[in-house]
């Protein structure tokens, strides 16, 4: 089974005009519908900051308590966890940079005071039900300040020391990840990184497909996706849209995995998705359609 | 070594407005000048069918004769064949599809008479350097008549019965093409099909550049490329643009297979390319460039 968490609702609709809380609610809601067991749904940060993430309470209210649905919310510190608190939810993403120069662009600190932050974090999300640390620029940065594994390997050991319980999702921020720097990166992390390992890809340059499957080679198997291929990061030149969940899914289920996604119910929700934002939305898949069938024993 | 035959100047430009002649020759330059072998430059075909492809011989008139660099020309009938050969190549290009309602739509023919038209080609081909059966809707069609691999396997054993010494490139027209279908496919072909067996992919969902990696694990290692991921089919909805050149070897490069092919010209190409059909290329390179450096050993 590979484990695939929409964050379509969150990293998506972030870099998009604001949509009405009610209807990023009702996406998450579809894509629960489509059996995606984990979606993030909202950004405990400033409205000021992030104007499209406002009113996250008011999505979280809306949503339905779907069973086996695990909904997610972004936090970026000890106010963000008590807001998403607040609001029900117990499952938290929290992101932290191999890249000095990311972390200040993105969060206006070095990576010195990000893990200080994680520290913050770490104690007011104290019986939360998960913590999971997003690494963004794990596999490079456009900042030049992310060459090796090195960068990553120190972030993730600094992380797991302030939250020893947490899961890691390394994040290829900018798209410049290959099989081969993700092999680098996995192999040289720690073990207790690799309990819970998820990958977070974009597809800059259209490799997030081919990474996903190199990656479920090594075992990993949980990777976030966004609905529709969304996504960017106004910090990151040229970042690219996520890889698209309905575009994993089509492949992985051709390929036999399972993934208890429902593939013409992301479609719909990507259609949703479209009408929201007003624009065509970057999944291959949402435009050509699914595959047809094809027999043949390998 | 992974070979690579960039199509653009013939598949990419095919659908495309007219471009001038010069302008066309130009473009197959500068990819032999990046290092690509074997180029599509022209299709013998009738001007009043596919416009712009007129003036095929003005633009192989045009070519220099690069040491080391074969240009390849598609001919659809034995016409094609004498006049691709009044202008000096020996390299043709025949297409044949593996499902009978995409050869009645593409050439009108079923493809019963589609093989008779081989051996008319063969017939005139006698003395040419090289035939490649470029073999369209191998992998699935738009029309419900390729749905495992009996049919692709059925017109590769006919057409290998017809040209005995050509060689077999599968294309994958619509993009429907998985890693299992390629090996479902490929692992069905007679052993004299895979003595000299490419790949032509079309990137329709996304999934063109995962497809190539999946076969040449396979063994595969002659692939089918358009400069800036142009490209398509009139009479094959949705078929969606070639492998771009630049994706490809963006990743081979990174992943440690030779090519051959320098990277920052086939870039120079795709620009050239934009300028030429008036709008942007649908390669990810091409938009968010080539990859930062990343060392470390996997």
């Amino acid at each position: 089974m590979i484990r695939i968490r929409d964050v379509g609702p969150r990293d998506g609709l972030q870099n998009e005009a604001p949509v009405d809380p009610v209807e990023r609610a009702r996406l998450a809601e579809a894509l629960a519908a489509a059996g995606l067991r984990d979606v993030e749904v909202a950004s405990f940060v400033s409205p000021k900051a992030v104007p499209s993430m406002a009113e996250a309470a008011t999505v979280v209210a809306r949503l339905p308590s779907t069973p086996g649905t695990t909904w997610w919310a972004l936090v970026p510190n000890a106010r963000g966890v008590e807001l998403a608190r607040q609001s029900g939810l117990g499952h938290l993403t929290v992101t932290i940079s191999s890249s000095e120069g990311y972390s200040r662009k993105n969060v206006g600190r070095s990576t010195d005071e990000a893990i200080d932050g994680l520290a913050d974090i770490a104690a007011a999300a104290r019986g939360a039900d998960r913590v999971d640390v997003v690494v963004s620029c794990a596999f490079g940065s456009p900042f030049a300040d992310v060459t090796d594994p090195t960068p990553t390997v120190a972030i993730v050991e600094r992380t797991l020391t302030v939250l020893p319980g947490a899961s890691i999702t390394l994040a290829d921020t900018t798209g410049t990840a290959t099989p081969r720097r993700i092999a680098a990166v996995v192999g040289a992390l720690p073990n207790d990184a690799r309990a819970d390992l998820g990958l977070h890809l974009h597809d800059t340059r259209g490799t997030a497909l081919t990474n996903a499957l190199a990656a479920i080679e090594l075992g990993i198997d949980r990777f976030d996706t966004s609905v529709g291929g969304l996504g960017g990061s106004p910090f990151a030149p040229g970042a690219g849209g996520n890889l698209a969940t309905e575009d994993l899914v089509l492949m992985l289920h051709d390929l036999g995995y399972e993934t208890g996604v429902d593939l013409d119910g992301v479609l719909e929700a990507s259609r949703q998705l479209a009408h929201l934002v007003g624009h065509d939305v970057a999944s291959r898949v949402s435009a050509a359609g699914p595959l047809p069938e094809f027999g043949g024993r390998t």
